[in-house]
């Protein structure tokens, strides 16, 4: 029996939707799932420290290889033990391959068979990064779940286009499989996760196929990619939705960028069960806080004397100890501490509601819990939705 | 009994220096001295949060009277209930006039009997502010511990000018003094302290003049202005040490903006017992660690591979959890974490090291604590000094 086989225990599957309840296994602890993981890119997670994100009930934090590998670079990762040991962060890690960014940061980029030629983004050096050197990456981090390198392509994309960019991505994923294969059969380890992904742009048919051949290489889960990236949102919900449905239920689901706190709630409905998005922390640094009433735009006049907390309903560090007022006074002084305490607070409402939202799926009432959350949360204290 | 007359306790005077150990008692607690206490000018100490800053050991913290005034503004802060609540510490505040700030921020300022007439730094609004409104500033504030306004000025300043200077500096404080009387017995309370400012620049007897006029008019406390603005530092010692020498004994001593460590060292031992200083906030966010070895600026390349933490010595989070070539990572990928860890080191490291003066003190052997200090201090581990 092959460990990847039974990392993932698919626990509760509720009554009147497509949503689950699971639990992930991986090298460095478990993971409930629906989860939110939040995104730390260059190996920090925007404004925040390890014990502020525990604090919160972080259970998997994202990292992203490409940026890793230029910097700090490999060396000194490796010298440290690995990411783990590195950014100081005990519970598992998630590591994108980085493919969205060398698609779209870096320069010069010329994608071939052999992978990806591309120059920094940070310093304009030349890199040849081929899906076996991503897996080497990855190892060398230990991160507990990697990604394979895939072509994600933008929106609008023509058919063409997506087939190529997907027929790419599959080829990459085989290749990745054996590569990790390899390593872990000359370590005699097999802990660290791979996940396939499946592209096909806005095309059921090519989502189709390609999840098809994905799932035929079988990977330790499935990611959804390729969304969140400019499409309308009806457009992004109807892609998960169809591409979950070919995804098999013995393994855990992964919409990579979803997103804003509804997406979220819709896409557990339709059967996901892992997400990320960079929206909690860059919203919070722009003072943009997540409340159960809705965005609040913490920098608005309508705050300056405003003493309640950010919401009413938190009990995170930022709502037990400041008031809008003084968060208000923060930005406009471009105090530090205002963007780190709107990010904590942003934090702990994604948290709270994947708390909320496996409740529900537990009770067997996520049809009301979606009802209740949407009619709440769309109605929020101001027009403007950043 | 005047309250004022008990507020401060000299516990004990070491036997071979002027050192002295104390504890001063104020509306929101004791602080043992001597203290260092971190600057807040605008409600907050930057890039930390107050139970980071109590954590630490922080017993008293400084704001800044002119900053607040212009922003967020006296409503908001009055309506909250004062500073404390609205920044959320519960402990001791001393707030600064923002004389300092009024004479080297602030526009077109014109200084008259009636007060200081200047140009906010951030909108351009015209404002008058007399001695009286500064000590009214200050009881809304709530502060703990006040201080008139003064004027402060520049190095080098001619004898003529810092004799103006200071004469109009006497002259506000005895109007700050009856001003907050009558505030005082209007409200039948007088535990919000005042301290006295002895001005004088670097000349000794004008500083004498000064500090007897003040101490005649009798203060809670007595600061010691006009240092650490442009002066070389045996100077700035020489100033401290003579103006030290004038005080009385049982009011609590105060040099302001003093300063880096060793400045601290040197001045405990001609008298001192209180400091306040931007420099390990400030250090902090451009990546310099003050360390039981001296200054460490952790952006420098060697520390691209060191897996020590800033300082072996220290325990505090930053150093118990991330090493030097994390936080060089952080700096170099301008992540706002790298800003928080450093500062956070240093203010640990500053009340780690008045923890260490005042246990010296209580033994009686400052002046070997001096002379190891500096010797471990002066070691540093790169030649420059930021």
């Amino acid at each position: 029996m092959q460990c990847v086989k039974i990392m993932f225990k698919l626990i509760h599957k509720e009554k009147n939707s497509k949503a689950r309840l699971g639990k992930l296994n991986t090298p460095c602890g478990e993971i409930d799932t629906p989860c939110f993981m939040p995104v730390g890119t260059q190996g920090t997670v925007k404004t925040l420290s390890p014990n502020e994100l525990e604090e919160a009930g972080v259970q998997v934090l994202l990292s992203n290889a490409y940026h890793l590998f230029l910097r700090p670079g490999m060396e000194v990762i490796k010298k440290t033990g690995g990411l783990h040991k590195f950014i100081s962060w005990g519970k598992p890690i998630l590591t994108d391959s980085g493919g969205y960014q060398i698609f779209s940061l870096a320069l010069l980029r010329k994608v071939s068979d052999k992978g990806v030629e591309f120059q920094s983004h940070i310093d304009g050096m030349k890199h040849l990064l081929s899906p076996e050197d991503i897996i080497d990456i990855q190892c060398l981090l230990g991160s507990d779940i990697m990604m394979p390198l895939d072509e994600c392509v933008h929106y609008p994309c023509s058919k063409d286009q997506a087939r190529v960019a997907m027929e790419r991505t599959i080829g990459w994923a085989r290749r990745s499989k054996v590569a990790l294969s390899q390593i872990q059969k000359s370590k005699s380890q097999n802990s660290q996760l791979l996940f396939g992904i499946v592209q096909g742009a806005t095309y059921e048919d090519l989502r189709k196929e390609c999840a098809k051949e994905i799932i035929d290489i079988d990977f330790a889960g499935y990611a959804i990619g390729g969304v969140s990236v400019g499409e309308p949102k009806n457009l992004s919900n109807d892609i998960v939705g169809f591409t979950a449905k070919t995804l098999p239920q013995d393994k855990p689901r992964y919409a990579m960028g979803v997103g804003l706190p509804e997406d979220i709630v819709e896409a557990v409905g339709l059967g996901i069960d892992m997400f990320d998005c960079v929206v909690p922390t860059r919203y919070g640094r722009n003072g943009t806080a997540f409340t159960s009433e809705g965005k609040l735009t913490v920098r608005n006049s309508p705050y300056t004397d405003d003493l309640g907390p950010l919401d009413k309903k938190c009990q995170c560090y930022t709502c037990k100890n400041f008031s809008r007022a003084y968060l208000r006074h923060l930005f406009n002084s471009e105090e530090i501490l205002g963007l780190r305490l709107v990010s904590l607070h942003n934090i702990n409402f994604y948290l709270g509601l994947m708390r909320d939202i496996r409740e529900a799926i537990k009770n067997d009432r996520y049809t009301e819990f979606r009802k209740d959350f949407l009619k709440s949360y769309n109605n929020p204290y101001e027009q403007v939705k950043a």
